[in-house]
């Protein structure tokens, strides 16, 4: 393998031909791992990188879906068998001398989009299309795992003019912000003194770079299920236990939630579905929500409130209930060292013509879960965004991005690495 | 003292010119006192035949009130000293001869109305108009005090004629159905083999009497009360505990309680009341409901509801709160051998032309809890309706009754004594 | 043809080897149309016996994924064409002599219920279980229509000793009370002396009959479905019109529609699904309900207080909605002339050993649609229950039924006919 | 008279003697009326000032029994007949030059609170405490009033100096931000090309000044109220249309309505109170609300989405309703060049030592609903913050302030009048 332009487009293109969801990246995991290890890498799989009390939305019927598909296309049984059932994986290039640790994040997961069969499409005309019905890599993450694979073959081949370590993360479920927090909960990161992570398009066209994104919004995803009691709503109304008219009520309540006089903050139920029939005391409904807040602590008040009222709600209509945690994001302000240093080198770089630090994100990203932990820790994070032109915009049918902005992502990669551990 | 129609009219005037609210019947219970004790009963009074953890919707400063008139009124000092704060009293006669025990029940007080001023109201033309302001007379429990007084006067006559024990209960607080419970709970009647109390009037011409009436409604009155935190609610609205809004969220769940499948049920939050100011986090809320239920099962039912509501909104809006029963009664199935009995009394009286057995009462009256009370311990119960022509409806303030029918009233129980211990 | 117990058997099993859902009985209508051609009856089908603007709960899919298996099992284009859509049939025997007009009624639709594969199940033992995947006649209207046709094979063969005319409606969609209102509507029974219809079964043993049915709940069926406008919940939730939060405040309100003094009531949600995704502002709801009333006045108070909520809901969430009639059945109460004569009829069969005048049906059937419509335009009615021993409640994958029972039902409308028309 | 710190602290003293609350300002208008007139000023009143469709929380109640006192203590009848029951004047002084016109507010009404007893509290030291029992000048406006004065008095004096006119408003009802609408609407300073309000004290000490106070929220306080009709909650409840449920549940509507992309919102309903009786199904409630938002139109969203949930409750409840605004205030931005202008005058003073032009006010004041309208005609407009060092916070009842800076709030009036029009 060489570091070229057609290298990191083939892999692209691999990439985006068989498109995973969150979760589900079995073949994506293996098919990376393949590469990692001709690279000569150390690679970490499973519980070596996922702490399973941390993970978020990961649904099995989807994963038994997702692991039989990928083991159909090609997926490796003895990845499959470290992967243990959990996806994504880490990298580790130890160069041997002492030295800082650099940690890299690349999340490899698509979104749940039909892509489109529109002829003038590139993926159509040059035969790189999904071919994994109703999936499709229409947010870039194809972009950002060949970058992570870019950068991970500069690694191997100039390892000698490094010292301390790099660990490259591919990530799994970023879509729901999901996956992050298994990582972190894991520890495999806690020893980074630096953290970087990156979007490819966004707001941003090729040849600028955002250096310092801002306004990250905190944010937690939510299932609420209550579990009543049938009975018949003509004769015996009263034995049952109603859990749609609980959750009916939740959703008033949760709707309620008073404003926070130190920040923004969102709730929105966005999904609900309770009842099996006309004549029947609903036994059984879904509450699926998000909610907001301008910072961590404002989201987590909002997290404690709907706590809260999901319990008084299961006491008032004597149900039982669970809630679940399926994703979860939070603010995070990048480091100036950092900054400035990604500026430096996109400034010097000959097809970056400008860079941005006052872009506000106005959204919810998990690497951010990933920084913070490094934060927490003492170490250094940021999160800029590559500009890329897109035909569309991210999570559509018609999606494309330009892949000539690739190599500009592994250049500002392997720069950092050069200025932090040469 | 005489037994005649004047002296009957002459009692019921003098308590229709001093009404007293319920749990404030000081003078009222000090006359009748003064009455029995000139005719040489035993007078039981405060903790005798009040059991204080059953006290319903006791207000501390309409007793305080109701007691500084009542010694102004000229309530005597030796009987306000027995009371200790709780009203009503059991007048007991013991035969000395071996027998079954006959208890006899009297509610003593007043409505919160304010009586008409017009002067064809028969108490303003013959002066006997209330004079204490806002109250009245108005559900004729004048009446029953007298006919109450005039049964006593017929015992301490004909004492000799009989055997076993009767026991006068002149309860306190039967408006809101608040004082029943706490004279059962005192066991003062627990060794009555009958049990008899009746309402004058109610939907009841003179000349007439409903033996049996159906469907009394149990019902049980709760204030729940919420307790908050203040916060400003420009600056800090997270800060506050909202009290108002759980007790909205509170109605709605209440009036949402399932219907009954074996039968009726009423829910109903009358008076809600709640917040300090427009610009503060509202601290604290108040909201007054009855619940009904076409039995004593289907009531509680309710009753069960409402407390699990009270205690799932509490939770939801991390509230503190408490209930608090501030009345109730239940359903009550006369007995057989009673409504035989007072059939056939009726039936025989010169003045009473016709015995109905099948009224549908579908209200609610707590002598059905001393009632029950005694048929739980074996006994048997009845209530009935003894009619007598009315100028308006009960609790009007052009409320009157015709006085002619005291006597019927008297002739009634007194027949019932000599048929049960004669 | 002849009118044997073979020959009811025969047609019981031909039915129930090809159930058909309500609206959807495009085969079984064909099939019963083709026997009465043979007959000799005049058969009115499609507008003739359907007013559209009465059709409840028809939803298109169902209709033309019925139509296609119907066409595939071998139902005839000429009475499809006739039904143009509408299912079931009127069958008219006019006697050419004056005299009365006797309406029958039998349904024809079947249960959304997976037959049971058990050996031991008859219809599985001997060969005549359903053919159409995920239906079944689980309630015995595969029964109704066998009655139906034998008691029209009787009329054919007896014609020249009736006076009058008998109009025999096959009804569609009965479960959920749905077909029946669109064929009252259509006035094709408004000139019927007398109107009788029947169940078989329910709670009533073979060798039973129940003469009186009383109790039948009044209820109506309603969907109400919102329609607001989409938004990103993080960043513009001020720009959506929220469909489910307009959804959960309607159940909270619906549920707490009050209690009728003057008869039972009941109100389910009984489903509710909305909502797009976690994090859009919901766009869309639907709301399935059914009220109940213990008469046709006190359901149509739940009907009226449902399209206020469903209006005001819309009005306070700036959402679009509509209502929808899904179904309709009233009270009915029989009248004593046929019940007399159904009695007499009955204990004088050798094969029925008792008549029952006092079951409480406390259920809905809208045959009572039928029933009503004839008596408010002068003439009587009546609906009993044909017992018959079963294997399984109805509606239950075992279901099955006793077969003998099918002549009972026969000579009853046969003896019906004779004493009315003969 | 004469301009002497002497003068300013008799007037002072004057008016706290006697607060009145807004609205009911009958005496302290006419009082500053006849000031007014010994200084030759023409005085506008009544209908002159207050356009009364505007006019918000006036309650008859509060202005029968302020009226009274007012004559009591001494008002003069020829002022409250051209008051015609709306309290407020305005000074007009015209040089007779042409020029520009400059308009200056000061408010005038107290605060409902009891003013301390504490021997300690200069005004009872000083014998000037409030004779008013229940109200008190515990927001300065006492010391407003006295600068307006003073500074009229200066302008009488020196009227042959300026070129242009002046306006002086003495503005009704500031508390609730209810006064400014109705004399903005009434047109009297829409000629106006200049216009300054400002408050002493705050949170700023004697000798500082607010140059330019940032982040006026907008606001606006509704009371909605609802009429049902009462019934007998145990016998026909279906009769009833009830107001407290209709209010509980817009109560959970009104908290949940949407926050807004572009801005903070607020929602606070205070005080809710509903119904006449535990058994009687309530016919009144009030609702006590208000709204703010981060700017004039984000708080209008929040207001245009209370009064279609006001209105699809009544919908849903059958229950008419009205809603009444009972005061609002609007966001303002002082013109930059007024801003520098009284930071020149302010740091020239020998008695101010500083001006801070960054303070976030954070709170509404109604002076705004002036200031705007005075730059949506073309205007120019200031508020600023006069420092005074306070004994307590305001609105408390041991409020009082440094006497000594009401001369320097009469120096800057007087400069800012000889920049604008010198």
């Amino acid at each position: 393998m060489e570091l070229t332009q057609q290298q990191l487009v083939q892999w692209r293109r691999e990439f985006h031909r068989f498109p995973e969801t969150g979760w589900a990246e079995f073949w994506t995991t293996s098919r990376i791992a393949d590469y990692l290890e001709q690279m000569g890498f150390e690679i970490l799989l499973g519980n070596q990188i996922i702490n399973r009390d941390f993970v978020r939305g990961r649904q099995q019927a989807v994963v038994e879906k997702g692991l039989a598909n990928a083991v159909a296309y090609g997926a490796k049984q003895k990845w499959l068998e470290k992967m243990d059932g959990y996806t994504g994986c880490v990298a580790v290039l130890d160069s041997g001398k002492p030295g800082k640790t650099l940690a890299l994040r690349f999340d490899i997961d698509c979104v749940n989009v039909m892509e489109t069969k529109a002829p003038e499409h590139i993926p159509n005309k040059e035969d790189f299309a999904s071919l994994n019905d109703g999936f499709m890599h229409a947010c870039g993450h194809d972009g950002h795992i060949t970058i992570g694979l870019g950068t991970a073959l500069w690694l191997s081949q100039n390892k000698d003019k490094l010292s301390g370590k790099v660990k490259i993360v591919f990530q799994p479920a970023e879509e729901g912000v999901r996956g992050a927090a298994a990582i972190a909960a894991s520890g495999v990161i806690d020893d980074a003194d630096y953290f970087s992570a990156s979007h490819i398009g966004f707001c941003a066209d090729s040849g600028t770079v955002i250096s310092n994104p801002k306004n990250f919004l905190s944010t937690t995803k939510i299932d609420i299920r209550y579990q009543g009691k049938p009975a018949h709503a003509g004769a015996a109304p009263h034995l049952g236990r109603n859990a749609l008219l609980a959750a009916a009520h939740a959703v008033t309540q949760l709707h309620g939630i008073s404003r926070h006089g130190e920040g923004m903050t969102r709730i929105n139920v966005g999904v609900l579905k309770a009842g099996e029939g006309r004549n029947v005391i609903p036994s059984k409904a879904e509450i699926q929500l998000e909610v907001r807040g301008e910072n961590k602590a404002v989201n987590q008040y909002m997290v404690d409130q709907v706590m809260r009222i999901a319990n008084g709600i299961a006491v008032s209509f004597d149900v039982e209930y669970e809630t679940e945690i399926m994703g979860e994001a939070v603010d995070m302000i990048n480091d100036t060292e950092l900054v400035g240093l990604v500026e430096e080198i996109v400034l010097a770089h000959p097809k970056v013509h400008s860079a941005n630090a006052n872009y506000a994100f106005n959204a919810s990203e998990d690497a951010t879960v990933l920084g913070r932990r490094v934060q927490e820790q003492g170490g250094k994070a940021i999160y800029f965004v590559l500009g890329a032109d897109r035909t569309a915009g991210h999570h559509e049918a018609e999606f494309d991005f330009d892949e000539d902005q690739l190599m500009n992502g592994v250049n500002i990669y392997t720069a950092l690495v050069q200025r932090l551990l040469g």
